[in-house]
């Protein structure tokens, strides 16, 4: 029988961490384990408790487990990684890259070693680096190593054109591809609403500016935050992802896929259309690009690869 | 036309308030404004944008803005108050409740200004007393003044229970009156699972142990986190009992609701089974109590004229 | 206060309207009343208990009440009407139409009379001549009378490319312009899986085979059944637009819309993107047409306007 | 990986098998496989279409298949067995014994033989006797092999009650034990409105006439419809039990259950509070009865034993 509840475990408790793990048990994708360091092992029993006790006024059966012991995570189906730092005044990009090397290293072992079957989201920055160490660590195959931004990206995208509009949500696509942040490439000719081009909706120097607030979106919530970063959008980003895997739901979503010749790159993590279902990454799309797409692609790529020079 | 949209101000963007916010639009209850004081407003409008961001990938269309203007919550139809502070280490009990009135005054005023027709919810502690405080400044009808503690209390009563059992927190269901934490009256007699006492289910030291936690539910949270309070539970409870009025639901929930007489007390807010529709408490159940459940009753209620005594 | 429950009124208990009916108690859009003749007044009955007999069971709070008596639709939000005659084996078309639209007149008679502020969305066949039947029949604002073929005839076409390409519905979008079936205009140029063109996913002739097994949906339903039509897509389809409606979604929806001027008509219900909120019908997006798209729209609105003729 | 999509088959095509489908769809338990005999396969291939051409718009991703091939089902988790006569005029108790017992061989064969592993719900009357057909024909283990009658039943007592309180479906609970209809056991004394007992909120003789109209409730819509029998509640209530099976969800919900001992009875089908989970029937729970209450049940458990005589 398969009928045993499906099991997702989200490593790290911070904001993101923890409201992901929320929002898996609201959908009922399985049973939820949040893990932390021993050090974090209260502070995450209390938040996975909390949780526990909102479930009989959600209605979730799904059960919420804090620990600080990576066995409590065996069998998972999916696991989510959110540990890591943020980079903090004064820490160069390169520490960065060096400190959440060695937590994905840590975490990459923990997961090899309890769930050797499980699919792996990546959330940890600099993502497209990041998720590069957990294949490499895990040895896992290319499928099941997955990072996250694009479908955060368009989630902000369409935020600002269905404001921007007075337009429902549900009816807003957009697109975007390569790296997260700057070098984001946003195909608005890909965009629309209700199948309406935006560009047939929006003037083209308003669009850009809604392209460039989306380029700049992380960056506008810490600003505002003062505190600390974004943690609704980017978990609720994470569980997309995650339902569609364990749903075997096969959605095409942007995902920080592994390249292999796709849009001309090799042995790179890049954020590129991708359809998710049980086997992971089950297939890439490679879209017509027009030049200068393809260049901001390049760029993107190759701000990828500048990060990975770092990797040790 | 009745049809435009509904609308939900929560009061305080601190935790439970953030939480409160998502889980109506979650919910699209209606749109949604967060508010905090001006010193709080970038943060609160970080958070709320934030939420909006994943409007797209949660796919509800509620639009969530935050803001220190209570101008933006004009014609509420609810009002949650989340608003004041916790109590630290070192301040007496007298003092907080002067400081959460003083809130409580202050943010009466903007409610009764702003939005004369909303049923207003009270999270805030004290919270029989402070509830007490936002009907009296206020001067809504009674009905429209209501304070949350039992549905937390319940479901934090129903999770243990479901773990214990292992059983579906679908099917359980349980019965607290009474204030909150040390003076909770839960009511084992009337608590189920399936429709089967669990009187009969879980032996009785078991039982009691069990509601000896419930009774401590807040404090453990509170020790595991270190530094905060339980928001997800407390949220959820508050969206609860918001949707049974906005949806004019007629729901049996347990609500801190002013009596007139009803089980023997008068001026006063205590936590009893209500029914909540439009018309907010549009009816207080009374049960019939054995002398314990009574003798824990009056004791629950003498409680609470002693902090409403420190009230100015 | 404006919190009493909504309420949506469907005109036809046969197999359309009474699952119209349940997907509406299914939503909670609000309190259901099911309609029909006196002589069908029991099996209406019958039908709406056997739905208010599910609701415990799929937790909703929509009671559902069978009923011919028009009092009891009274101040309805919405009002969808299904009733009327199917074709039957040597009937002619002009026969169907006289029976149908003195169907209309009678409903609209009652409509206006007992809901004046209701939006009212058609779907009895021909629809578009239906429409404007009940539209001057009721001499309500054109916002608030609107056909359903659009959302049916994209749904088939979603349903069709979804599993021709093995991808979620989520993440098809389709777009179909002018009358129900044979003068469909099916606009691929505007269809998507995942944001990604069709027209670069699946082959020409065989995206061909799909718009053309999209235009005869309805007729391969009736030739499987054998005896009646199809009731579960044309149903979703109209408590989508009806939902749209009482939740004020503002979602971009095509809809059986009065012209008068909009692609180049005037005096016509015709298929069109339209924006669906409390209002009704609120703007009509007129979207810039290839020659071969134009006149195709052309040719659907002469066959509109050539059944209207027959209108008394 | 365990994370292909689950299936669901529907056997027997009619009213409440293509509602069963469809509900089992709406809830994404897993892929629906629509079946009937040969005779019947094109309309079962149409209602299966039309399902799924509503999937893009109910937003669900469950793919519903309409078959006469029993090789489809082939790895159902779970089996729904709707299939079989209703009771005409004419036509004895035995005759239609006799009739639908052919029809559970049939069905009981062809599953044992593709889906070895599922768990089937029987709902075809005379429903305990039909049970234990499937059970002795498949030789499934008891736990596997399981008949609805006590969810609808309860499910109909909740919806009077609700109706008479005025108050949510979401906050009644009854109990239901013993067979259906006639001989059906309502234990008034477990059924209570948001958990205060009902017998304290409804006068006892009208509480005995809402019994006994649930006793009569499937009469009562028989009678209605003049031509068939109820569906909507059935369905839902089947889908309810395949959820908590599908999903290992723990509920307690009243099954047809095998029983060995239970309640003082032996190799017999009863409705007998169960848990149910991946396993099937987890556990039965033995409620202490009433003198009255156990004369009842033992009245119900004759009446099912003489049902059973006529099974060849």
């Amino acid at each position: 029988m398969s009928l045993k509840r499906k099991k997702i475990s989200v490593i790290g408790s911070g904001f993101t961490g923890a409201t992901a793990a929320f929002l898996a048990a609201q959908k009922e994708l399985g049973d939820v384990v949040l893990v932390d360091i021993p050090q974090a092992e209260n502070p995450t029993k209390g938040k996975a408790l909390d949780m526990w006790e909102a479930a009989p006024v959600q209605g979730y059966d799904s059960y919420v487990k804090g620990t600080s012991n990576y066995a409590d995570t065996a069998d998972s189906d999916v696991v989510i990684i959110t540990a890591g730092v943020a980079r903090k005044p004064g820490m160069s990009r390169d520490d960065l890259v060096q400190i959440n090397q060695d937590v994905m290293k840590a975490v990459s072992k923990e997961i090899a070693k309890y769930s050797p079957n499980a699919t792996i989201l990546v959330l940890t920055n600099p993502v497209d680096a990041m998720t590069y160490t957990v294949f490499k660590e895990t040895g896992f195959p290319k499928n099941r190593v997955i990072g996250q931004s694009g479908v955060l990206d368009t989630a902000r995208f369409c935020a600002f054109v269905a404001e921007e509009l007075n337009i429902s949500v549900k009816d807003i696509t957009g697109f975007v591809l390569g790296g997260h942040g700057d070098t984001m490439v946003p195909l608005t000719r890909y965009s629309f609403a209700g199948g309406i081009p935006l560009e047939s909706l929006i003037p083209a120097e308003r669009l850009e500016e809604i392209v460039d607030r989306t380029r700049k979106g992380g960056a506008e919530i810490v600003n505002l935050l003062g505190n600390g970063s974004a943690y609704y959008a980017p978990s609720a980003a994470l569980i997309e992802m995650a339902e569609a895997i364990i749903k075997d739901q096969k959605r095409i979503l942007p995902s920080i896929a592994y390249l292999e010749g796709e849009y001309g790159y090799n042995d790179l993590y890049l954020g590129v259309p991708t359809l998710l279902g049980a086997n992971g990454v089950e297939k890439i799309f490679e879209l017509e690009l027009t030049d200068n797409e393809k260049a901001a692609l390049d760029k993107s790529a190759e701000a990828v690869r500048d990060v990975m020079k770092v990797l040790a």
